[in-house]
């Protein structure tokens, strides 16, 4: 069968094929209201303005409606049903041999925005963010150099997805200037403490889950269930002050290290789009307890990257992974964040931990990347790092790899600014 | 000078007389609506009822419209001066001298309702709520218990106020039935861990700071300018599953052994009722880094208890404690979490940790009480507790006294249910 096309162009190595169909909310320059939108190729499907036109219609009554929101908040929360008759809605309509939108030269004119013309926002508001550590070979890798090899997975690890609560009011959308943060620092001969600008500024390279339909207080979600909760992924950059975790840490966790900002992609690229791209995650030994035991353990072959781009030129990538070293399963963190009773709500966002893999060149932070420090990265002729300078862009970017075709996440950017002046 | 009184009788003793004034969130028998109160004596002054009357006018034109919100989170973000209006305005119409409303036997009826008629619900929609450990004397009891006399206390703990990011979805009104959790623990022997539910149930006796105006990301808040950013107080209960805590928490902090729920008070008192109750904050030493400098530094006068009351009956007080003994004051805390950019929200919640005291009966928590159950507190004859058990439930409670009338918080009540059967 061959592959259903759109009438609008889209490129062989575009991220956005008739196959994709991420949301996300937009204004543009003509129209400065937040509204849902599908990318496809170099364009934004406006979803207000074909609802409102009449041309959303399905069996099921809700889905229509939601996109005349500002966030997908509402979207999120109707559930897999509603999520899927959409997409069928949408891939019918936007097909080549469809002509009700493609004949309508007044509601193309409308309807279709160039990707140059819109400003992204964040696809959802975020009620609750939680970051896991869910990477096998970066909790190794960070626990070999601060604990040594015997010692590197903490005894809890392999029982259960490790996380920590994250702060939702700093999660920003791709292209948000990061400024380097000022924070209490050790310096290397001890306290006191002082504060001042971050001097080992990271970013991890991730994924975010955003969540569906949610649970109620104290029912916790099987991992059997688990899927029916999540919506779909984008990619997340956890920036990290070093300096500041080092010192602040003990015992509660990372807290201003983090808290100063969390970017993700604005294209939400649901799971139905990622179907095709499942594949076995890796095994786990020892066998988790039953409430984590899953029939088919599945994960998604996802090709992911970060580059660092020097201001005025120069760098390269920095990482190569891919989403399928990730040790716990969603499912599994869904499972575990609810076990207890902890509700999820639409549009909660669950990160992955920092994705690195275990090839060279699959350190998915510079932490991990320059041991510490030790040892610089080269980015291209003449340009390394060991940590961010001021002025450097990070590009996260992932994709789907099939066949004559790719389901891609866009870009996640950030810049960093210099920290602010001091007291 | 005499003091203030209202038509509406207000007993000595009560937490409520015209002096406090606090805002809650409620609906009614009559009417399911959410809206805004303000407590008075026995009776909830609706607000929206007195808006739409057209008795809330002032010279500020902002205010009086907050009150026709399902939330406190508009008004809150209004910010000092408009706060101060509105209670003036309040207090004078509330005055027994004042006949605009005492006079109006309709609008009374229709805007006076006694609280037995009332659900309150949450006053604020929580953001994100962080909790701070800023006790000392809790921290070193802690500490001990865990590290020995030598290194009770964090090398950070006397540097900056430790926090970590909690879970807002979680957060719940006072009232609220309480499941007792199931999670991850090691047990007795060690590895492998299992899924149980919680033996060692705790609350947590702290209070919360309710977040007024926010900071745009990037943009600190000077400790000098931290209190124009505060609304008011509650009492938080921050339950706590004490095994679960101790099997997950390292590296990255307490999660699931916390997330399941946080109880808050529903009426927030504000800090212009608890300003005649201003008192000196324990001297700091070694000297804070200029960023936590303050000229005056102060604390409140609040006297805070928790009391255990047994199904059927029985049970008894177990911590006497004062919110004057914490180390770090609010304004630190506010300006310690934005130092690195960090925005907080209209709404969002500061815990201050569990709120010990150094004296006989001081410990906020059952795990400082009964030194991590070795010395099981006695409630009343023949009822004693080293955790909580199932149909306990823990009222938390706290007032300032002042010369003839109390402001008083009310209380936060939440009773253990039993934990849901295991898979
Ligand atoms: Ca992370
Ligand atoms: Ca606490
Ligand atoms: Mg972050
Ligand atoms: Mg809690
Ligand atoms: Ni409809």
């Amino acid at each position: 069968m061959a592959l259903a096309q759109s009438f609008i162009a889209v490129e062989p190595d575009s991220h956005f094929p008739l196959q994709n169909l991420p949301y996300g909310v937009f204004s543009s320059r003509d129209n400065a209201v937040r509204r849902i939108g599908v990318a496809l190729g170099n364009q934004v499907v406006d979803l207000c303005a074909l609802s409102n036109a009449g041309l959303l219609r399905g069996q099921r009554c809700q889905w229509h409606d939601c996109f005349r929101q500002a966030s997908l908040n509402s979207f999120m929360a109707l559930g897999r049903p509603e999520w899927r008759e959409a997409r069928a809605v949408l891939m019918r309509l936007l097909d080549k041999n469809e002509g009700r939108l493609r004949d309508d030269t007044i509601l193309r004119q409308r309807a279709i925005v160039p990707m140059e013309e819109v400003t992204m926002h964040l696809p959802a508001e975020v009620g609750d963010y939680t970051d896991f550590y869910a990477s096998r070979e970066h909790a190794t890798a960070c626990g070999e150099m601060f604990r040594g090899h015997e010692n590197a997975l903490n005894p809890n690890w392999l029982s259960l997805p490790v996380a920590y609560h994250g702060r939702s009011s700093s999660v920003v959308v791709s292209g948000t200037p990061i400024r380097r943060p000022r924070g209490q620092v050790l310096g290397p001969g001890g306290p006191p403490a002082s504060l001042q600008a971050c001097s080992v500024l990271d970013y991890e390279l991730e994924m975010g889950c955003l969540i569906g339909p949610g649970n109620e207080l104290g029912e916790p979600v099987g991992v059997a269930e688990a899927r029916d909760h999540m919506f779909g992924l984008v990619l997340l950059n956890d920036w990290s002050a070093r300096d500041v975790q080092r010192w602040e840490m003990v015992p509660l966790g990372p807290f201003a290290s983090k808290n100063f900002a969390t970017s993700i992609s604005p294209w939400v690229v649901t799971f139905e789009a990622l179907e095709p791209f499942r594949c076995d995650a890796p095994k786990q030994d020892p066998e988790v307890l039953p409430y984590l035991r899953e029939a088919g353990r599945h994960s998604y072959d996802i090709q992911l990257e970060a580059a660092i781009e020097a201001q005025g030129g120069g760098g390269g990538t920095v990482t190569r992974s891919n989403f399928r070293h990730l040790y716990w399963t969603l499912e599994q963190m869904v499972a575990h964040h609810t076990a207890g009773g902890c509700n999820l709500r639409p549009g909660d966002l669950l990160g992955t931990g920092t994705l690195s893999s275990a090839a060279t060149g699959g350190a998915a932070c510079l932490l991990e990347a320059s041991r510490n420090g030790a040892n610089p990265v080269a980015l291209a002729p003449g340009v390394e790092r060991t940590f961010l300078c001021d002025g450097d862009a990070v590009c996260l970017s992932a994709h789907c790899q099939g066949n004559g075709f790719r389901v891609g996440f866009g870009e996640c950017v950030g810049r960093v600014m210099p920290a602010r002046a001091g007291q």
